[in-house]
């Protein structure tokens, strides 16, 4: 990864482009107001405004890294949850085997920054797509990058885009369905046979293993997503029975899964994986452990099953003004659809800030979001009233990420330290 | 408004940051890559890809103009919907009095585009947002901001950091909520006199009239609408005979609701505004009309009332691409939730090609979206394989344009006329 693209983001202005900063930072740069180490509270930040807390992401980075390698498991965090290259750096930096991306628009933004390995946990099939991926592969001998295939047709397009293109192979994984009606993946083995077939036979294509996606297993519980993880293992050993990495200058056999839910069953299962003709690349692509949450991840993460391994901390926290209290039972905050998720549960009001003084946000819920409104219901005992700052948890990482191109990084003291840059 | 500011959004270079887009286009500016007039389905658009039609947009934009006219209706459009400083622009040209925004930031973005007169639908108490304000105020004359208060509270908040900061008034309405467990907005007529009375006598507010949102009425029906509008216009002659804006130099008395489902009614009532001190400035605010959509506001505009008045026309069409077709049943896009709005219905598809033939989608419905994929069912009629591109329109406007940063604008030939930039 180019260190050197991740450090221009701090060349970046401030302007009408970022929500939340302060208006008096107009046209500093990003550095230069990282710099003013500005208080979160007095600094002239305005509502709503996301922060991510310094210290909670720094634990999370440093939990999952010791967490694959106590468990021998590559890691390529799925990247499309933040999609911040500042982030990926420091997931490459915690050993990171390289960077999962969902569709081509991120691995443009990935190589903008220089990931040498991305795994685009999708099928591609688009002609404009293939070519450019191509290409970047002639450009940088350094580039690995690996997608998925799930049906004949699919391979054929691929390969007829890739012809024209030129350059060096691609390599593809055959994506085994979580289960009937899951998400993408070919259904059954035989149809994963037939797909692993057409690639190893595609003169612009290189099999290189077999992935999926247990967060789709359906109903899933720890047997069915453990079953559905063992098929997928054996069919790697199926497909490398069938000679079908053979002769391919494949180095290592790539079996991956794992999102934020399982990720406990994908180490059990990838342990105990059968031999093959050559190494395997186990790839864990777990993404929403860097910012956590307080909701949805916050309930079906692995370490509520094994705390002997540690604990993610949730690391958002989004600050909305109360704008107005017209009962004793209701009272909105400037901060809506546009900045908070709402897909997976409500924000949480955990803290109220008036003034300097800071206390948990007791007998206060959110119940409904307008685009630009929190809606708040408040018990007899909520001390609240206009002017306040309400300090939220969020649930689910993938749909707060995308509502903010530039998130403060806090310490714990308010300290505003660094800015976190996305595209989207 | 400033052409200038608005123009030179055509020197800003194409890059990672702008999904869809052709991968070759890199580098490019935004104007350069609008006069090569590319094709979008064989231009080297990637998907998914969010487009907006130019015929349609223009005829949106022309009707609700003849429409407010016809009706003695000012317009300050909801620019919260669009942040789109073309689309004020052109709205701006289409008569409208001002842009309406909901949050500092947005006005923000409008002063960098040089919008002189905002309407901020919504309470502002932040002090570091109020300086901002005064200080806008006083470097142009011409700039002319109107916001909402609710509360002596609030009124009290915002007098003492406007103090601080000095210069011309800020121009405040009073909002009157919607009804009981509405959203914001004081509750009663003498919770509202108290408020005026507040701004009144705050010298660093003039009062300027009376708002509301007759969206947010409880179990909205036409009647409970005009009932509440009613009880608005009743407001405004109430403070005029209180004399609340005698001696400030006020020329028009600002009376304003209306969104995207109401404003016929809005229409008919404030027709009927009692006479006051001084010439009413009627307000309606309506931001949905630019783009319309295929869902929410398809079915709750106003002109399925008044089919006599004409009729809006969805705009947006969003492109994706099949990835995945795994059964008879079942196929997937690569669209999801960072691409659709998903908060009040579905994405419906309506046409598919392959290669250069498009045709109704027939017997395919979006039933579900990921982050990253929508999931489709499809009946035994349905032609679809991995490959084709299937075009959908969408409801709810708010939640689409805020997941696209340039949106081609597509004549209905497949030309690629230009890109509208938004800011959220």
């Amino acid at each position: 990864m180019s260190a050197d693209a991740v450090t221009r983001l701090s060349g970046e202005r401030i302007d009408h482009r970022f929500k939340g900063l302060p208006l008096d930072a107009d046209g500093l740069t990003v550095g230069e107001l990282a710099a003013q180490r500005r208080n979160l509270f007095t600094g002239g930040f305005t509502t709503p405004v996301l922060t991510l807390s310094a210290e909670r992401l720094r634990h999370n980075l440093r939990l999952m890294e010791s967490y694959t390698e106590r468990h021998g498991l590559a890691f390529a965090p799925h990247g499309k949850t933040t999609m911040a290259p500042r982030l990926f750096r420091e997931q490459l930096e915690h050993g990171a085997w390289g960077i999962t991306l969902a569709v081509p628009h991120q691995v443009r933004v990935a190589r903008a920054f220089g990931v040498r390995r991305v795994f685009l946990a999708n099928e591609l099939v688009d002609p404009a797509a293939l070519r450019w991926v191509a290409a970047e592969l002639t450009a940088d001998p350094a580039f690995r990058f690996i997608c998925y295939a799930d049906s004949v047709r699919g391979v054929e397009l691929m390969d007829a885009a890739l012809r024209e293109a030129g350059g060096r192979p691609v390599d593809v994984v055959v994506e085994l369905a979580a289960g009937d009606g899951a998400r993408t993946g070919a259904r059954t083995e035989a149809d994963c046979l037939a797909v692993a077939e057409a690639v190893a036979a595609a003169p612009s294509l290189r099999l290189a293993g077999v992935a999926g996606y247990e967060g789709e297993v359906p109903d899933a519980t720890e047997e069915r997503v453990r079953a559905w993880l063992v098929r997928l293992v054996e069919l790697a050993a199926r497909l490398d029975g069938a000679g079908l990495f053979t002769g391919t200058g494949l180095e290592e056999i790539v079996v991956s899964a794992g999102g934020s839910a399982w990720f406990d069953t994908v180490a059990e299962v990838f342990a105990r994986l059968p031999g093959l003709s050559r190494p395997a690349l186990k790839l864990l692509r777990s993404g929403a452990y860097v910012s956590h949450d307080d909701g949805h991840y916050r309930s079906i993460t692995p370490f509520v099953r094994v705390p002997e391994e540690g604990a993610l901390e949730p690391a958002f926290r989004l600050w909305a003004q109360v704008v107005s209290r017209p009962t004793g039972e209701q009272a909105f905050l400037n901060a809506g659809k546009r900045d908070a998720a709402y897909d997976l549960g409500m924000p949480e009001a955990q803290v109220v800030r008036r003034g300097d003084a800071e206390r948990p946000a007791e007998q206060i819920a959110v119940t409904r979001l307008s685009d630009q409104h929190a809606w708040l219901e408040t018990g007899p005992g909520a001390d609240l009233e206009v002017g306040d700052w309400v300090g939220m948890g969020l649930s689910h990482p993938c749909t707060v990420f995308d509502k903010w191109q530039l998130i403060p990084l806090v310490e714990a003291d308010g300290t505003v330290v660094d800015y976190i840059r996305t595209f989207f």
